[in-house]
């Protein structure tokens, strides 16, 4: 079977997850992944259309961006697709009043959303605020529902920071699913509709379009799904085991972004 | 078809939840359930034998012992059949060294385990300690096993405190599993090996055993699993839908402790 890079001469778009990708996030601001601000800024010089789709959801979009332009790359809120803006959509067309189970950091997101007489709990990756006391507020709120309403904002097992391997919202989801006998409805990336609404914004069609990403599951096989190729990086949360996994098989594996760039403008002839 | 107390003549030992069966757990020390305490009292000056089943992990069995003496109760520690010990003879038999994410009231029941180097975590009803942080060093140590091997002192969903449902271990549980791609295995209710020691204790077999619990899955369906009669009382976690559960069908249901003590002394003679 031939490489990916060998068929990508018709590539027009990229999506680029952020963390483990772009950088390895952590209590210091994080550390830039070799290479990759060199490889943001000639993708961004190619004539490829660039999205950074994440399922970041501990900050708003503006300060990701902001911390991510401290570290030298070339990003603008307007390019990054999050799940934040994404559940207030949803929020509003379904008439839900959400209890916000989510990083106080990411609160301005929600400017304007009724949290009143809550009928849903939108549970995102909220870190040290997922205490004990938190979840025994949130759960009596999906307990009190006749059918619990549980919107997750991604359902990642866990990501890579600068001091190690943390839980991702996705635990919490499933500790949640668990005890209110309820399955959460999962916004953000593996979700198709999320994958689709980066597509759209780019201008691309799925068969395009290449996403790149640390996650096997939620971003390769997620974009996989959605009909676009999904490189695997061997950079953040990535495990040797990964090369195994069960159900998903990524079109290529590349060492890291910087790898994947070279590789795609190179054979597309850019 | 006949009620359980209909058939009862032959019963020779009882099993008793204690959480939602004879008190409502709660930072004031608890609350007994109206009857309770007198109900105990009567089983226990009948022939039958009685034990305490509990999957109570958040303090040892002699402070539990302490807590319900002090409300009133007539029950010694010797009586009680709880799921730390279980875990500490495992633990030893397989040559285990726990992480223990369990609650510090409870620590004095693994005196004497080695801790160092762990090759497993033991995760207990740890209520506050269960942070983000204390979940993320327990974390690592799952996903530094070849095949990781977690330890559950019970599955249960939630309970009930006196100021309301919570999160119970098995939500914790879950957690884990999910993120670390484990099952974890259950020392505890509805261990079948749990509840066999129970009986063995007892010196009485399944089919002469009744079992008392508030929670239909891990009390009621654990003991039938067994062998034995499961009843389900209408107080402590209770809810109108257990009724309609799609796998459990308890023998019976009574609307308390007191009911159930009534009805088996009344029809069985004693």
């Amino acid at each position: 079977m031939a490489a990916w890079y060998e068929n990508c001469s018709d590539v027009k778009g990229v999506l680029l997850d952020i963390s483990g990708v772009l950088y390895d996030s952590g209590g210091d601001g994080g550390i830039p992944i070799p290479g990759s601000i060199d490889a943001v800024k000639r993708l961004k010089s190619s004539d490829l259309q660039v999205r950074f789709c994440t399922n970041e959801t501990q900050i708003t979009r503006e300060k990701l961006v902001g911390k991510l332009t401290k570290l030298g790359f070339d990003i603008e809120a307007k390019e990054v697709i999050a799940p934040a803006p994404a559940v207030c959509h949803v929020i509003k067309e379904r008439g839900l009043r959400p209890h916000l189970l989510v990083h106080p950091d990411s609160l301005p997101e929600y400017d304007g959303i009724d949290q009143s007489n809550p009928n849903c709990v939108v549970i995102g990756d909220a870190a040290e605020i997922f205490s004990y006391n938190n979840l025994n507020t949130a759960f009596p709120v999906l307990m009190s529902l006749e059918k619990p309403v549980l919107i997750a904002l991604g359902r990642g097992k866990y990501y890579k920071e600068t001091d190690g391997l943390k839980l991702d919202v996705g635990a919490y989801m499933k500790a949640l699913e668990y005890s209110c006998d309820c399955q959460a409805e999962v916004v953000g990336k593996p979700s198709q509709a999320f994958f689709m609404s980066a597509l759209n914004h780019m201008g691309v069609e799925a068969k395009h379009a290449i996403m790149v990403g640390d996650d096997i599951v939620n971003d390769v096989g997620g974009a996989q799904k959605c009909g676009m190729q999904g490189l695997q990086v061997r950079t953040g949360k990535f495990r040797p085991s990964d090369e195994n996994h069960p159900e998903v098989k990524p079109n290529g594996y590349v060492n890291n972004l910087a790898q994947a760039v070279d590789l795609l403008l190179t054979n597309r002839g850019s």
